[in-house]
């Protein structure tokens, strides 16, 4: 009886719950970029303010970088952390955007009602369906079912650097039965999803330089060095003819894909085709001996991120470079060490450097993959209650991206993750045009407030 | 005597003189970035009205592009037609700029006094000496030691496109006994220089493009295509292991090095040691087999200008690149064909593309190498009247650059074309601070002095 008043309030709210996101997403709130520091500020004073009106002793909590926002609801049962950030990624190429990327706005579209901009999918929206469900869940029954902890972060897109050192150091205070986090997919509009695969991430930017400016390409072209040659050079030997990463190392604790799991993601009917032809590609590339759902949900990657060097403005400038620079970032999986695969990347760059070309590298995060148990009864019950929600039954999938998180919890705090989320593959997160479907928002509220209702049972 | 009276009007006049290029070289006249077309058109209205005050019919003529300045001042004797370029390069990255290149300043430096500015070199300062020597000859003598035309074109520094059609719809007027070009360098400081040798300019631009936008690299990387590492691949394939450029055919028509000009360059002394420390290098590169000197003076080379795709910015952003691109030039000697190579290319780069990625080539110009004939006696006339302002004997050597000008008067207008500049390998032509030494501008002037009086003796 009581998750039906739930639901329906949920409902009757999802006006007022839409202009709250709204506000959220109105904050720059780019993490890796130094010049929007205080928009991640105010983002993270406007949830923890939404926080207090649930009810919890909801604070920012300062980091080097951007701060933490922590804060909990007391209650009897089970006690679980929900985890989201509140940062988002960069917003360029901005010319490719319909509109400012932080003046969201609802959209019909053929496919249905979306909300436009940026982290309207990654993570402003997919965090806020959480507290939705809390908010709704509370306004009926007036307290929570459960001792329920929030821990928002403001640095996922820029390599988590404050995260290890703060859930360390608060270590008590954020371990519980069962982490929750929403930061992922659903297999297919109807499928509800828990990610029970995540690759890990290792990022590094690779400058090279060799003359002490940019020269006339005339002039010096032939005796002298060209640090973009050299770096092509590098990237071009990053990848043997048949796919596969040549870092010395790159694949010590890669493990085979059990066949059933194989199986199992056989059965879910990935369509590659369709897959690829929904962004313009048409043949899967990379690994030749792999699907492209084995690759991208259980096989390591290198790729470019990002690459500039010499003239990149309108028309032709005959300029020798001084300086090349690459951001690269290797995907991993299994027992992949981060911090080997660096030290055998970099040994590897060094390796190929001819004289008058010196080398930086500026590392960007290094998590393990991360797998988790599917043990605990939640995982269980949410399964339940996820099928309960939508059309076809939910399904324990791998995930392509990092969400390096799951595996700290478990890590650093013995603490079990739910990867639940209602994001779609069309959504463009990290592209232009990022926008969230209304409907992956409101059944996603309608979702979290399910698996509180089995909470609640326990 | 009269010699004697217009190299002291030179001096009288030098204050006056280094004015009037202030007043040039604060147009920023980069030509290959339409943001500044109107400063160009205002470089050349300027240009117009000093020729005028030296008595020329000079007048500003259309073209597709930035407009031609031609003026002649009629006179007994030899026709010569002298010509320069009033455009400049971009100024990026301006950071490395001491301060606005087009604020420019006269600096006193350990080196001597220089004028700083971006075109202070190349070319405003050298076309302004041609034009300061006039004005001092015509001071003190009423007229000029022969007809001069003066030709200035405002598209040098970005693939002249409007001048070979300008210069064949108006080959009769400038049709001359000899063309002056002054738009290179000294051999060293002491050693006034003839350019005999010039090398062609193939410009391309390529463009790659897979994936309809840009992705995310955890949820597309593997199975889908990043055009970085495509062009990496091909940029990496465009030199073996000895330095040499791969394209097909691309060694069609370049001559062995004669015995006779091989030993005339080693006597110059080239120091390549020294050469590449001036620029923070120590080992030459390219060519295995062939010298610094040689490379840059008689072998061709391809080089990459500049390269972008994907995520540049600060910090680091986990994109799949929908684009890569890359500006591509190649430096011709001796017969080759820029326009079989531009084919060759071309069809080298298609092979190496796999399915999902186009490419999209933008020409930015194609000149052959150009050999000039020493036949003519004004180049006889010119290395004794250099030799006199100098304290060595004039040389005839080689230059790196690409000035197609030269080529042109040979093919369409049958002029031979005399180069001569007094430009420094420490100007930073191309680069940020760009200079020009006072030096090097006053003895120009008087250099242009002496050749105008040896004009006036045929």
């Amino acid at each position: 009886m009581s998750l039906d008043q739930v639901l329906e309030t949920i409902e009757t709210d999802l006006p007022a719950a839409m202009d709250r996101l709204m506000q959220l997403l109105r904050y720059p709130s780019i993490s890796t970029d130094p010049a929007y520091a205080s928009a991640c500020t105010e983002a993270a004073q406007w949830l923890a303010r939404d926080l207090q009106s649930l009810g919890a002793d909801a604070a920012l909590r300062p980091t080097p970088g951007h701060p933490m926002v922590v804060g909990h609801i007391p209650g009897d049962g089970p006690h679980v952390v929900f985890y989201g950030h509140y940062d988002v990624q960069p917003v360029d190429p901005l010319d490719l955007w319909d509109r400012d990327p932080f003046d969201p706005e609802v959209q019909d579209t053929p496919k249905g009602r979306v909300i436009r901009g940026r982290g309207a999918s990654d993570d402003k929206g997919q965090l806020m369906t959480f507290i939705e469900a809390c908010r709704a869940w509370k306004a009926v029954h007036g307290t929570l079912p459960g001792r329920i902890s929030f821990f928002f972060e403001g640095e996922e897109e820029s390599g988590s650097p404050s995260l290890v050192p703060f859930m360390k150091e608060n270590a008590d205070e954020l371990r519980a039965d069962v982490a929750l986090i929403c930061d992922t997919g659903m297999f297919g509009d109807d499928t509800p999803t828990i990610v029970t695969r995540l690759r890990g991430l290792l990022g590094e930017e690779v400058v090279l330089k060799a003359a002490d400016k940019d020269l006339h390409s005339g002039m010096y072209g032939g005796p002298s060095q060209n640090p973009v040659r050299v770096l092509a050079r590098i990237i071009a030997a990053l990848h043997d003819d048949a796919g596969r990463v040549t870092v010395p190392g790159f694949y010590d604790g890669v493990p085979d894909l059990p066949p059933e799991i194989a199986a199992q993601w056989a059965a879910l009917g990935f369509d590659a085709t369709q897959f690829l032809g929904d962004v313009g590609l048409s043949v899967p590339a990379g690994e030749a001996d792999k699907t492209a759902l084995e690759q991208i949900w259980s096989r390591p990657t290198c790729e470019v991120n990002g690459i500039t060097g010499g003239y990149t403005g309108a028309g032709f400038k005959t300029v020798l470079p001084a300086e090349a620079r690459a951001k690269i970032s290797f995907r991993l999986v299994g027992k992949q060490d981060p911090h080997a695969i660096r030290d055998s990347f970099r040994t590897m760059v060094r390796n190929m450097l001819p004289d008058d070309v010196q080398v930086e590298f500026h590392p960007h995060g290094a998590s393990p993959a991360s797998q988790m148990e599917t043990d605990h009864p939640l995982f269980e019950a949410a399964r339940h209650a996820l099928s309960d929600e939508w059309p076809n039954p939910a399904a324990y999938v791998g995930c392509g991206g990092s969400i390096p998180i799951a595996g700290y919890f478990k890590d650093i705090l013995d603490t079990d993750a739910m990867l639940i989320g209602f994001g779609k593959d069309d959504d463009q997160i990290h592209s232009p045009n990022e926008k969230y479907d209304v409907e992956s928002f409101r059944k996603g509220i309608r979702s979290w407030a399910r698996i509180l209702d089995q909470l609640s049972k326990m």
